[in-house]
């Protein structure tokens, strides 16, 4: 009998009407597979707990964080497995240590890097549902690590990848990735089937579903993963390798940032080595600079800079500009009011022309394109963020993704 | 260097400020002593969990019930540790598998029966102040175990046993064991010394600072006890072993129950065997018979039987009875306005005229004596519920215990 993994995030386990829905949805595929479950906490519960820490100090111990905030999981684990139980069902929880899951790295961030497999195989050979808690394993000091947040999503991986299992199905409380976000376009429609590389760049630029290191932990182990929603019985978006995709689409989805800033230096003295000058001192800052665009100067001496980071970072960004000595510019403007939108479809590689489609639909609806950026599977533009639901339906419409 | 052990409750530990306060307590301990930890869950969190699992079902799984609600002490103990190391000291929290602490039994009502030591005998060598999950263990299938509501004490009795402790401090919201209910009376005193066997009679009859069956650990174990308040300076109680005790009072405690309820069975046919029959399927059924009396019959065929039960127990009681067709007897009377009042202390063994006393400090109030019955260490009578604080205010004064 073939395994499937079920991963259950926080909203999905959130009250115990939720849990009891969440067993149906494990019975159903019981039927048919053999089940590992890999389950979030409670919605609510690992921010109540971080808050504890906090209230306690702001430096509060990354070990015991690790301790403090994985009770949460054996917490859910217990409640699924009770009522798998209490259904008829052979089930029970299965804490990190007791399988174990062992990591390696720093506490907080941690890696799964083995899973030993002896006691849920035979756990599973004799019928049993293992229920087990996400997020976290122990390493090599016995002692209990988290993966960071979000983190249960690559524990699950992590077992599709060791158990060989045919999919990896992330039950979430949306009911899957969308050719753009559906409040800001009507027409959105579901996307059923989606590259890692697409999915990474969907993730990345704004669309909530999956951390994008879960993605690529996918991506890198060849696990397919389906995420729906626990919430509906509708079918979710399958997100597997490329050449698994038989799609006649171009694009495949669009998506947006709301949180980007536009830093512009005018008349920087243009000598080499002077970008570098610029954006060293924010890399060592940890200010990740995005998309980059240089004029050409004109008489050789002078040049305008301009680049995108995440709005959060601007005063920082701002200071470190304005303290950096190497450099020589006559005036610095920021921009809050932008926003970047990208086309995204492993489409775009074989066909030509989409790029001039892009700017030509936008052009028609008298968008000015800030700065461009492109990469193999995508091309984004920084427009005005007034514009950005014109864009977007505009952009949708060009590349029939209603369709 | 010695250890010492101690254990935090519930509301010790029932906030971020409180788990601060307990930290400034170990610190105390640390400069004199290698010190153990056991902690509590923070109050209300066992009850919450409890609460999720009935919301699930009323028979929630045993075993998957004691994975859930010893995720609490997991959360306590990661937040002392990260107070103590925030403070500057060498801390971590253990749970029971890092430990291992192993118990025996069923789930929900195991008891330790091995705590291995190396690790923590290591741990304390390196200065290193270990806080360890109360209230539970794992088995022989390295599952988690529980010990039972109120059973963080046990474990620390445990370790105290274990380790070879100088004493167990155990902290929690009283400030020691009173001559009496200080609710009841003013001048209740609080006692300094009390042995093990006065402890339980005293525990056992109302007095609500440990579960007896703690005390009889402790006592099997010869743990010396000192119950305190984490909230106050105070000194507590020390709860130890006779022969520790220099006494000049007869008398220790006296305490009192408001839950007993009087069954009299009027006219009962007197023959050999009758109160067999009677009692027979009370024990059956669970209901603990207490006090006992019976009127000799005065033309040798009908006698009156009098006993108490918990009044949580009359209506089961009376169905039984009616529904016994092994007796006869004229008529059957229940009085839930009864108390029982028990004077308690090793004193009395060597010292005539107890009993005498206290029937002459009742006779001088009025009170009536319903029922009587005695052990070596405590005389308790049944009265009336509306006479309980005068009998304790003249026994109280009888036995010099506010001096």
């Amino acid at each position: 009998m073939k395994i499937i993994v079920l991963k259950f995030g926080g909203t999905s386990v959130g009250t115990t009407d939720r849990i009891k829905k969440v067993a149906k949805i494990i019975a159903k595929y019981k039927k048919k597979y053999n089940v590992i479950v890999l389950s979030s906490a409670m919605s609510g519960v690992t921010n109540n707990l971080i808050n504890l820490s906090k209230k306690i100090s702001k430096n509060f111990s990354d070990s015991e964080y690790d301790v403090l905030v994985s009770s949460g999981e054996q917490m859910s684990c217990a409640l699924i497995s009770g009522e798998l139980i209490n259904k008829g069902f052979n089930a029970r929880s299965w804490m990190s240590w007791q399988i174990p899951i062992n990591t390696e790295g720093k506490y907080k961030f941690s890696r799964i890097n083995k899973i030993n497999k002896n006691q849920i195989v035979n756990y599973l050979k004799k019928g049993g549902i293992p229920i087990i808690t996400g997020f976290q394993g122990i390493n090599n000091k016995n002692r209990i690590t988290t993966i960071g947040r979000g983190g249960t999503d690559a524990s699950a991986i992590m077992f599709a990848k060791f158990f060989n299992a045919e999919k990896c199905i992330i039950y979430t409380d949306v009911d899957g990735v969308y050719s753009t976000d559906p409040n800001k376009l009507k027409t959105a429609k579901k996307i059923k089937v989606i590259s890692y590389e697409e999915m990474l760049e969907m993730a990345s630029l704004g669309a909530k579903v999956m951390q994008p290191h879960s993605i690529q932990d996918a991506r890198l182990n060849r696990v397919d993963i389906e995420v729906r929603s626990s919430f509906t019985d509708n079918e979710g978006t399958l997100i597997t390798k490329r050449k698994n995709i038989i799609n006649n689409k171009i694009i495949t989805g669009i998506s947006n940032t709301m949180n980007d800033a536009k830093v512009t230096l005018l008349g920087v003295r243009d000598k080499p080595g002077i970008a570098a000058s610029i954006f060293k001192p924010l890399s060592e800052n940890f200010i990740n600079v995005d998309m980059v665009v240089q004029n050409i100067s004109a008489n050789g001496k002078e040049t305008d800079l301009t680049f995108t980071i995440k709005s959060d970072d601007l005063s920082k960004t701002k200071r470190i500009i304005l303290q950096n000595k190497k450099i020589n510019f006559r005036d610095l403007i920021f921009d809050k009011n932008v926003s970047k939108v990208s086309i995204i479809g492993v489409g775009m590689v074989t066909t030509p022309g989409v790029t001039y489609r892009m700017f030509q639909s936008l052009a028609r609806q008298k968008i000015n394109i800030q700065v461009i950026s492109t990469s193999e599977i995508k091309i984004s533009v920084l427009i005005d963020k007034k514009n950005v639901r014109k864009a977007i339906s505009s952009l949708h419409k060009e590349f029939q993704l209603n369709k």
